[in-house]
């Protein structure tokens, strides 16, 4: 018998196999051989074929948009949204439209083209999370933007183009769908119970204990109880906190250390899958600060989605998070 | 400039490039030669490797599970969902859980192996929207459901795991999320402006011009004006009407006509894509009936969905609407 779960954040139901759980074993292997080496423009000596880095970690007397960074900021190429011009929001009709403006840049990780975020080491890890949030203040400076999202998409099947590692960072003009269903449901609860729906979270993985995969002193990386995809996983901090952009650089150093462990874990239990990982904060300038909790949901990319999910939202979940969090968990690393 | 266009219905926002729109021939071919003919359970004289049949049309004097049959509707093997029990609700924790009940049906199509949607003649796929409706009818009785949902994978990046034409039809205990949305949206809608949210759609489509693909006296096809995808097209029915399983043989006709032209017209613009789609009907006994009004949406599957994707709810469509629906308006027949 399946279970259908209900999310307490957003009310989304899903259906668990809890009869016959798929094991790793069970998922198809990619092949993440690098192919594109000796094109690729977020290599050293390469500098110039992007546009101009916008901020960079690199050794002394390197001159910009040269070799010897070691984590490089650019704008996308072809970004999504574009920085330049006004709103302008407008009626079609009976349709509401914005001009496309934002901002979409690139977080290169690395100069080795063949490492990934998991092969950093920790000193490496914490720069790359240094950016995660020097960009997010950056960009939140912008009275244009109301949401800024950071994401990764790792793999062919994440919807990776460029297999270099990098992850990318977006700001939006408006808070996007999903993150709005999370601060109204974590609002409604905060409002009944005076609590944080993602606090009492953390307290009943702890209670519960199964769907834990590791943690350290400021962060914890779960299974959650709904989620949408086999292993999916979230990393979330433990003490009450809304804004990433805000958080201590002892806490970034925490986080790369957990992210790291959490990635390796994944690639060893799944055998180096696909993945995407996006961090949820608070808009810019959120009011409601007691209510919303940020954190990392990590998808690795192992089943397709198809015509149910595109036209329920509801999810079958081939694995149930305490068997991910155990295999997870007991990786050998 | 890309633009950022807004759902009425739902809320989605999505960006739409308008600068330099993806043409069919930039998107990925997908090989749909069959390969599993010779063990596949959908095909005749392997009737007794499925489970019994429910429903079928079939030649006289033929038996129940043998060959004979022209549309054939089964229980799926595996199904997500299961048709004995109670619901037994419960909570876990700060969590929901029900039993997962359900129904999980297979409509096979055709008995050829090689055949789809697309290659059917008129009378045959009149006989498959049929059964469409007969099961939604026939499920729709128990009490114990809440929905049902008709849905189709074609192609394996569309997430077929057997490539035998065939649909799907689940039966489920809740609302899902996304047709919630729509009925909500709908209904305050409504209760605002008297009219169906749907139905002034209609009307501005048949304004713009630019979007529709084709139509009959009966349904429209069209590309929506704020899709999640390229080359996203609708089905819906002319006059208001918010449940498919009441429409009339006459309609049934009538849609079975226009799917199959909109599903020609992909497969000749898109070099026979894979694709999804779904039937949104208002829930069983739904008492709103003047807002909702039920329709196909049929995603071919071109690109994918990515990190930014999954973190927002916020797609990015590379081609825009009316150049989509000009393609498919214009494919050589």
């Amino acid at each position: 018998m399946a279970e259908l779960r209900r999310d307490p954040i957003v009310g989304r139901w899903v259906i668990v196999n809890t009869d016959d759980p798929a094991v790793p074993s069970s998922f198809g292997k990619e092949d993440h051989t690098p192919k594109q080496e000796t094109t690729c423009q977020f290599c050293y000596g390469r500098e110039t074929q992007t546009p101009p880095e916008i901020e960079c970690f690199r050794a002394p007397n390197t001159a910009p948009n040269s070799p010897g960074w070691s984590v490089r900021v650019i704008p996308n190429k072809f970004p999504a949204l574009r920085i330049e011009g006004n709103l302008d929001k407008r009626a079609v009709g009976i349709f509401d439209v914005l001009n496309g403006i934002g901002a979409h840049e690139i977080i290169i990780e690395t100069p080795h083209h063949s490492k990934n975020l998991a092969d950093l080491t920790d000193q490496e890890m914490f720069d790359v999370v240094k950016k995660y949030q020097s960009r997010s203040r950056s960009l939140g400076q912008d009275t244009r933007f109301k949401y800024i999202l950071v994401f990764k998409n790792f793999g062919e099947s994440a919807g990776a183009s460029l297999e270099h590692s990098h992850t990318q960072i977006i700001a939006l003009p408006m808070v996007p769908k999903y993150v709005l269903e999370e601060l109204t449901g974590s609002q409604s609860y905060s409002e009944h119970r005076g609590r944080c729906i993602y606090c009492d979270i953390i307290q009943q993985e702890y209670q519960d204990k199964d769907r834990i995969v590791c943690e350290n002193k400021d962060f914890l990386a779960f299974c959650p109880y709904v989620p949408r995809y086999a292993f999916e996983c979230w990393i979330i901090p433990k003490q009450h906190e809304a804004q990433f952009a805000e958080i201590s650089s002892e806490k970034q150093a925490s986080l790369a250390s957990v992210l790291k462990e959490l990635l390796i874990r994944i690639r060893v239990a799944l055998s180096d899958p696909s993945y995407n990982f996006f961090l949820h904060t608070a808009p810019v300038n959120y009011q409601s600060q007691e209510s919303y909790h940020w954190h990392i949901e990590v998808i690795p990319k192992l089943t397709r989605v198809a015509g149910f999910e595109w036209g329920t939202g509801l999810y079958y979940v081939p694995t149930p998070p305490h068997e991910s969090a155990k295999y997870l968990r007991e990786a050998k690393l």
